[in-house]
């Protein structure tokens, strides 16, 4: 018999790290990001403010705000070698594999160890940017190279579509990616903390964040959502289709979350936007309809179970609003949540320790 | 005050699975694969036999090691487009950034969820001929096509050199393939396991495995054991060499481990087969020499340590005689270390559960 050590698999209740960024509390419905409500800084702040909190501590004054702009905008480009990579990927290759590949390619001696903020404020710059690369190979057009007027968020759906959006649209999914950038330990930053805890470097770091997230137990809800809510189609057959599934005993997709046992507050604060926008894109009208009547008949169909809207239910909202299909869900969640991702790692490197767990062995010993 | 856990940095002591694959005992010296100790299997068996017990759980019989040999070579080749894409990569970009890279640009739908064993046979195939293409185009020779005939090690050696190697050669880099196909739960399986916890796909987990293995922490001590050896240069030299040293204060290479407090089992395994080659190669007698002298020298100089020679040691002196270079020593760590990446990442799918940890919060709370 060999040593055993104490059992536990899925690592639920034990804290790895202590951390200033990111209080995640379930059971009261609390995200807080370094001392500030995320529910607050989505609906007031921008993509910039809310990394440069994450990644300074502090909200920008508007010196610092600039400067943050500014080299984010110079960091956007790809080098030419990974545009030449990127080109060759064949075509049925899904884009989190794609992204991942992308960010690789970028690995080089600049990213050594230490990581650094000059570090993560490039990979942050380039992802939005390999994410519409790639899109545009796909759709047939020559990619845009990044705006240099744009903010962040902004550049990132110019980049997709190839028009400039509109303020709405902007608001909108600047907010969803503010709501995601930082989720206290989760799978996908814990994996960029086991990588960085050996030294590392930020590349591999991310790419093994972005190789969790591909995992449909992490990133993978929101898409169901919409063909949800396009199933659906208009508020009259909400109802309708909606029982239709409770009475077969089926879930309905954007309700409940494992870590949220009462209201999700990022779902509270997309549902601020939404409501705030709903003049500006049908999708927003049919998704707070959608979420009424559907908290509705759970609370009909599941009394006591508390399933309250989850952040997929108005990302999904979100995303389409502003044209986004559903294969850019996950990256898009990739492209805001690189943010904590480089946060936690900062923090890892800043006082490291290597993270190598036990196993208990329960196999034969040799004779 | 934010809900506290219990605090595990670094998870020490902490069982994160029950694995049939691997006991590493560290305090009695003792290193088991699925029932064997490794060293016997690093001296009586072949990295195909080995790797068979690690995924399917028995050593092969004539048939199944017949078929897992076809298997491997069928497997070998590289996508056109990685190679490609390979060849973009620019010269200055270390080693295990390229491989992560090209076993990232592997992944597509035929690497989907759940990992299978053909999946796991074709990586382990693929990641030598990665390093040895890699190495070429370095080279500025055109990259070799795997070879037919040879069997695994013997045709990663073929592939780097561009000559078939002597028996002398495969034996030994076999052994200390062998050897470190496996290792309980590093920080770069435990990372692997992480990203298969989302249902993320075998490619995913092996680049972010790659990834963590770069850390230094991790994979980097063989070249500082090669550069003593170096130094050294001849069996005279040792002695007033590493005296020296220890005089200074300073560390010697190649001794000590963090796990083994006695001997390291895979240190003696290949002290054996270093030991049988010894007529074959110059690097074996002078490396078993500077051995024998550090030992002696480090019980003078810190007697009660217990510093053993680590498997580091004797890499060094394998790795150079088969006339690999020092970049080459973490990339073919990598090369091995896939066997057991991907036997616990099968495992891990077997009886999936995500992995996510908590941390606990130390910033401030909103006012």
């Amino acid at each position: 018999m060999s040593k055993q050590f104490q059992l536990a698999i899925g690592l639920d209740g034990i804290a790895v790290a202590e951390s200033d960024l990111s209080l995640v509390d379930g059971l009261n419905g609390l995200l807080v990001y370094r001392g500030y409500w995320a529910r607050d800084l989505a609906i007031h702040h921008t993509f910039e403010e809310v990394a440069h909190l994450l990644w300074y501590g502090h909200l920008p004054n508007e010196q610092e705000l600039s400067a943050l702009k500014n080299q984010l905008k110079q960091h956007r480009d790809l080098p030419e070698h990974v545009k030449g990579m990127l080109r060759l990927i064949p075509a049925d290759v899904d884009m989190m594999s794609v992204l991942r590949t992308g960010v690789s390619a970028l690995g080089n001696d600049s990213y050594g160890w230490p990581p650094t903020l000059e570090q993560v404020i490039s990979v942050t710059a380039k992802m939005p940017t390999i994410v519409a690369f790639r899109y545009a190979c796909l759709q047939g057009r020559e990619p845009l190279d990044p705006h240099p007027e744009l903010d962040h968020t902004a550049n990132y759906l110019y980049m997709l579509k190839g028009t400039e959006p509109s303020h709405a649209h902007v608001r909108a999914l600047d907010a969803y990616l503010i709501l995601t950038q930082e989720h206290g330990m989760n799978a996908s930053t814990f994996s960029g903390r086991v990588v960085t805890s050996t030294e590392s470097d930020l590349i591999s770091a991310i790419t093994g964040a972005i190789g969790t997230l591909k995992g449909p137990l992490h990133g993978g809800a929101p898409s169901e959502v919409t063909e949800m809510i396009e199933a659906i189609g208009t508020k009259e057959n909400a109802e309708p289709w909606l029982r239709n599934k409770l009475e077969n005993g089926e879930r309905l997709m954007g309700f409940g979350h494992r870590v949220y046992k009462t209201i999700d507050p990022r779902a509270t604060a997309l549902r601020v936007v939404a409501e705030q926008l709903s003049g500006d894109d049908p999708w927003f009208d049919l998704a707070t309809h959608v979420e009424q009547v559907g908290l509705k008949l759970l609370a009909e169909y599941k009394p006591g179970r508390k399933l309250n809207t989850n952040v997929e239910f108005f990302a999904a909202a979100v995303m389409r609003a502003v044209g986004l299909e559903d294969d850019l869900f996950t990256p898009s969640f990739a492209v805001s949540r690189v943010v904590g991702w480089s946060a936690h790692i900062l923090e890892q490197a800043g006082s490291n320790r290597i993270i190598r767990p036990q196993l208990n062995y329960t196999g034969k010993m040799p004779e």
